[in-house]
């Protein structure tokens, strides 16, 4: 590792959905493999200590806020829940200023990019979330846009969970070139071949998925009550 | 959860690839969380403790071994050097043999079909594993296959790393029904798009991969030098 040598900071906080994270984490980590000495990449969190998930296990990050203020790129994962009362804990949204403020690319995957709303980053910016809360975006100040990933400026957002690994792969090549991110594509295999097809939008199960969404808000925002009706107001 | 209530393990070994494990947890998730009376998802590994991965951040089970001898689903991730390391581990081995007799699916993403292999699970079974890996197969006697993914029997193996996401899909369709896996698709939001296609196989970066494959062999073998001769001689 050199002086020159950039840093990516994957943010956690708990709760996130733990694919949000590791999509992209094992692509940009491809990156700092095939180029060791220009990227190295870092899991930030306000403590080193395990870290509940939306899934069974617990993740441990690497460094600490502290450990990591001015990182190069900044990448920040989603959850249900969690990710709402995550836009009540300060020292989070603190970071998230920070960090963004220094960053050549400000990433997020799923509702990351409304936890990033939250920290008061998007305000006209156009992005995209999970599909889930893509109605959520305007109360941000963020333009809504229908696409796998969003790249607007510095701000870099995908679409819901597993978007995280295509625009991880986007971001790979932004960084190093499509050559390097063609390398990235094969070390993680991404060839994608989902067994039932791509999605069918038509038929996306939206009554089943939209209580869930409501109670998502209203749970992780039960001490923000003016920021939860405001929310559950677009839902 | 009641009495009939099935379960998934998902198997942990320090140094393992995160996503291997992630992406099918990820989507197993889902199903719990859409059938939590007919199925739950652990994590197992021989302690509760933080165990490395080969991306800078460290993952803690929720169950023990000893927990969960005798799951109904078991799924093994793989890796590179670490999972090579992991066939002389003897606790794990017989870990994978007492819960693949018991379990209806034996699964497995990445160079965990190798591992299953090394248990002496896989002998006269289809299966895929890797790009990189998919020469050193038939030493643990398995015909190999070129798929996303290979059912033979009770044996479920995926291909490199994301492959098990679309694994993952096709065993919540085998599990619960395709009705249940769009489900599962829509709420991980899994509608690929890699920024640069799909990969074109015929321009493989063969000649930069096939040195580290050797080195993943020779460096986790060193203390098992016959099966790493054994193993480096297909390569």
């Amino acid at each position: 590792m050199s002086a020159d040598t950039k840093t990516i900071a994957f943010v956690v906080f708990p709760g996130l959905t733990p694919l949000d994270l590791v999509g992209p984490l094992q692509v940009l980590g491809m990156l700092e493999y095939l180029r060791p000495e220009e990227y190295r990449v870092a899991v930030v969190a306000e403590r080193i200590e395990a870290y509940e998930t939306d899934a069974v296990l617990k993740i441990v990050p690497s460094h600490t806020f502290a450990d990591v203020p001015a990182p190069d790129v900044v990448v920040v994962p989603g959850g249900a829940t969690p990710a709402f009362r995550a836009m009540t804990d300060e020292t989070l949204l603190g970071y998230l200023r920070e960090a963004s403020a220094h960053a050549e690319i400000t990433a997020s995957v799923c509702s990351g990019s409304l936890l990033l709303g939250a920290a008061g980053l998007m305000k006209g910016r156009r992005a995209t979330t999970h599909w889930t809360a893509f109605e959520l975006l305007p109360e941000f100040g963020i333009i809504p846009v229908r696409q796998r990933w969003v790249e607007d400026g510095p701000m870099l957002t995908a679409a819901g969970v597993s978007a995280g690994i295509d625009m991880g792969l986007h971001l790979v090549s932004r960084l190093a070139g499509d050559e390097i991110a063609r390398m990235a594509q094969f070390g993680t295999e991404y060839d994608p071949e989902p067994p039932l097809g791509p999605l069918d939008w038509s038929s996306a199960p939206r009554e089943f998925f939209a209580p869930a969404a409501v109670s998502w808000v209203t749970d992780g925002l039960a001490e923000r009550p003016e920021l939860r009706d405001r929310l559950v107001a677009w839902l």
